[in-house]
């Protein structure tokens, strides 16, 4: 059988079939991926449990394009399970990584894909212990969908969660907003100008270690994916059965992204993040909270946007700049799809 | 916004995007998978870790058709995780599953799905505790694909993987092979005739679980999936550097499943299975382990096949019926594409 052609090749279906041609394709992963528990390549992988308590989440990336400015969907899918492992107050492990390709697909941006998976989860620090992949036929699938599944350690004694928000707490945003979905607008070129936007996409672990280092008693992080900072904060308030107050004019967003959204009617508060987390704590604590955030690279514009009250329980409202208030309605869907 | 229609309704584009028709959309499906876990709905789900070692795997599923005898993509997601995590000795605790939708896709299919997942999951003893859920636009998926990612706890003080695998073992079988994959055939009606073949899709961990207490020193255990038989022992030749020799008479082929290779020109050994495993052990140990397997009902039909030698290393010999041997070649691939 000849040898895999990483830069002409493509993607055949022999390849997902269980037998010498995947074989090929999963060591050049496991190569990549490079770790001892990966290269046993065993059903599964054994290690040493966490000690106390763990965390587990998954998630299914699909975005398009595949490659976009910041990023690309192997970097995406590290951050993306990093973060959502990060915002349950937990130390990321160990991931797994199931792969299903299209027929076709080019090995060489699969190669650009694996490359970028590798390099973020060795700058994150946690380890692809296990992975799996699937061929489908041509147009059965849209060239590549990759799903990871974290698991992590639980290390602080805080219970985090949006059932823990009581009234008088205070809301956090750790930066700027919409620009992860605004750079994947302008990568489908459906602009109509050059937007220079760049994803946001970030592994947020060190910044919720130093939060979580600060002592200050967290109730709730969330990273403002699909849905924005508007889907949160909406959740927030039907969960907790709270009212949510914020202002507009402490919510950062760069010229570039208010200009898009100004051309194409969205809201930047509705528009994905991949390096934004929304962070809620009792009032008397936000100023130390706001100080550790602000301290870290990727917490350096955070800034306390509002605050929880009585009511009206599961509603959001945003003071305008120029005054007035209204209601931050909960996004029936994104306006984007396929933006994670 | 209106309900979803379980009975005449699609998946659209908003059930993926983060909003409020996902919302309704994930509903259904914590209050299907129903344990309390799930049911806080944060981006992660934390719990008590195992004790000691853990174990961990994941697996994308692109079965088509969706539907087959003796299963579906539903069950076989829960089965498929669950035996991997059993063929590394440990008990399996927490799945996450992830859904990749096609726009377009039935919401009655769906629910047939999801409710089949929470009956396998209730009945293995597993618990779901994470997911996500995306859409993607009509002919860039197939329906849909499931993506499981499972974590268990090792029970057994025993190292097990190929590389344990000595000469002189030996090789066990627990059933009569190539069921899946003809059942598969069977449903895609590339049959000239009617199979009566039931997938053998179960949930292995009972077995594993009954073979660990026997006390016998296993040393390899693997379920016969993609690739079937041929594909595992070819493996474990390669990784131990070690020849496998089996007879064929004492691998059990039920008389359909013989039929239809025969009408079809394809070995039943590199048929894929979904509910028999291969296991290796010291041959002082194999009749105690074969007699635990017969007393389970997944195991009945058990039998020794054959033993490990020295060499030729790498190879797989197979003594025919009538005599003579074989070289058993390792699959280039699967003769059946998206066999789970």
């Amino acid at each position: 059988m000849k040898a895999l052609d990483w830069k002409r090749g493509h993607v055949e279906m022999s390849h997902g079939a269980g037998g010498r041609a995947m074989a090929q394709l999963v060591e050049a992963f496991v190569e990549a991926f490079d770790n001892p528990l990966l290269a046993l390549q065993e059903d599964c992988a054994t290690f040493a449990a966490p000690q106390g308590r763990m965390a587990m989440t998954t998630d299914a990336f699909v975005v398009s394009p595949l490659f976009f400015p910041g990023g690309d969907i192997g970097k995406l899918a590290i951050c993306g399970t990093v973060n959502d492992i990060a915002m349950g107050g937990a130390r990321p492990l160990y991931l797994s990584a199931s792969f299903i390709l299209e027929e076709g697909f080019a090995l060489s941006q699969l190669r650009a894909i694996v490359d970028s998976m590798a390099h973020t989860a060795k700058e994150a620090g946690v380890r692809i212990v296990a992975g799996d992949t699937k061929v489908v036929e041509r147009h059965k699938a849209d060239g590549l969908f990759i799903i990871t599944t974290g698991i992590g350690q639980v290390e602080t004694p805080l219970v985090l969660g949006a059932s823990q928000v009581k009234p008088g707490d205070a809301v956090l945003l750790s930066g700027s907003i919409g620009e992860h979905g605004i750079a994947l607008l302008s990568a489908r070129e459906l602009l109509g100008f050059e937007a220079h936007v760049h994803s946001d996409c970030a592994c947020l672990h060190g910044l919720t270690q130093r939060m979580l280092d600060s002592g200050a008693q967290l109730r709730f992080m969330r990273d403002a994916t699909r849905g924005g900072v508007a889907a949160i904060l909406n959740e927030v308030a039907r969960a907790a059965g709270v009212g949510v107050f914020v202002q507009e004019s402490a919510i950062a967003v760069s010229q570039p992204v208010a200009a898009a959204c100004a051309l194409l009617g969205m809201e930047a508060l509705e528009v994905a993040n991949e390096g934004k987390l929304v962070a809620i704590c009792p009032p008397e604590d936000a100023p130390r909270l706001l100080k550790a955030m602000q301290h870290h690279p990727l917490g350096e514009k955070a800034s306390l946007i509002g605050h929880i009250e009585e009511g009206p329980r599961g509603q959001v409202r945003m003071q305008l700049a120029f005054g007035s208030c209204r209601v931050v309605p909960w996004p029936l869907g994104e306006q984007l799809p396929r933006i994670c």
